[in-house]
């Protein structure tokens, strides 16, 4: 099995490397992430710039390609470009925070994934929920990530097909309470701002919403990574809403 | 009624002026719109930086609100810092260049209605295919665009629903071969890079896709906006999808 590994964190994140050397148990990874953060870099492209590439050693033995652009011009230009054969699975992450609710949105992590899924490859989404008071575990959560990937590609995860899974907070002593397969939460965030003028005296805002798990409902993202859960989301890139659709043409 | 206008190609752009006249027909219209270019911008939000805001003088007697981030974060900015109140409609555009098919989901015109209608607004981004042979004609895509919100208006369109909106080009003795409601066409594209060397010696990839519209299903905006109609098309924003989450779940 041929593996494209990507993430939107930028190619010496943690959270990659962790799930580089799990993922080499199922079969050959390659790495083709960007050079830089590109967190809340939603599905961008890059068109009008051409993308400088270079090779990096990520850590003993571990050697990628740092693309100077998004998460979906890596999947992009891997593909076409980089990879000696298109993959079987492309993964993307694990991303530093959680994605979900209506961060799937302006995720790069997802973006990556559904430009793979778009391709019509079968792609996966990690994203591991961070916790102030809890110390972040990366090797833990890829180990649970690659459980998880186990478990898609039993139920037959097929080309086309996008997962966002995301991993919660966990103490060294506590475990995942399972897997829940379940919906986006899709209530919108109360965006708030700081309001500050610079030393020139021009005014700027900085954004200060409070990304925490809010209100849902109890079936959602949201609620079950809140309780302890891994979670499941199979995504689409339709984005058509065909039920007004069919109101508006009848 | 209290109009926001935004875009993605910045708040100098030919487009935005030109439905910002038109628009002034239905009410008092706010503009705030990213300083520069933000094409394929996807759906960014700019979070580790703060967002610098000018006042700007786009045409006599119209003055903007210039943000330098993404569009989505000019809606959000707008609603909760810059407009008076709730704005009754947020339109996003006129954007130089189509937006359907998989462009959907990279375009920042789309994300910016996008985002505003996942904060419970209406809204509504407006695009327009340019033609090499044609010369592009802002003023009466502009029209055409009031026209067409006109008509969503009395349909109902209600807080939280978003409608992306195609215009064809055409040359000055054509018209519109009239208003199609229909599908976002889903096929991928075929990407191609072009792969040079830099001049130290390092290799750069700059995509050369054709981004023209390509083979497709009947029924799809990429197929009525190539017939010379504009297209109507409601848009989503949850990207759950539902049929696999059943299967799984049970």
């Amino acid at each position: 099995m041929l593996i494209l590994l990507t993430n939107d964190d930028g190619i010496t994140a943690p959270g990659l490397l962790a799930v580089y050397h799990e993922l080499t148990r199922l079969g050959e990874v390659c790495v083709v992430a960007p050079e830089t953060v590109q967190s809340a870099a939603g599905h961008g492209i890059t068109i009008s710039k051409p993308l400088l590439t270079s090779r990096v050693t990520i850590d003993q033995g571990v050697v990628g390609t740092a693309v100077d652009g998004r998460p979906a011009d890596c999947v992009k230009l891997a593909i076409s470009q980089i990879m000696p054969r298109q993959p079987d699975l492309v993964v993307s992450g694990i991303n530093s925070g959680a994605n979900v609710g209506i961060n799937v949105l302006y995720s790069g992590t997802v973006a990556a994934a559904v430009e793979a899924a778009f391709l019509g490859l079968p792609s996966v989404a990690l994203s591991l929920l961070l916790k102030n008071d809890i110390t972040t575990d990366y090797a833990r959560a890829a180990r649970d990530s690659v459980t998880v990937i186990q478990d898609l590609l039993k139920r037959g995860l097929k080309g086309g097909d996008v997962v966002s899974v995301n991993l919660p907070a966990l103490r060294a002593e506590e475990q995942p309470k399972g897997i829940k397969y379940c919906r986006q939460c899709t209530r919108p965030w109360v965006d708030t701002y700081d309001r500050r003028v610079d030393p020139r005296g021009r005014a700027y805002y900085w954004n200060s919403s409070i990304f925490a798990l809010g209100e849902t409902e109890s079936d959602t993202d949201v609620a079950f990574l809140r309780g302890g859960f891994i979670t499941v989301t199979p995504l689409q890139f339709d984005l058509t809403r065909h039920d007004q659709l069919k109101r508006w043409q009848s």
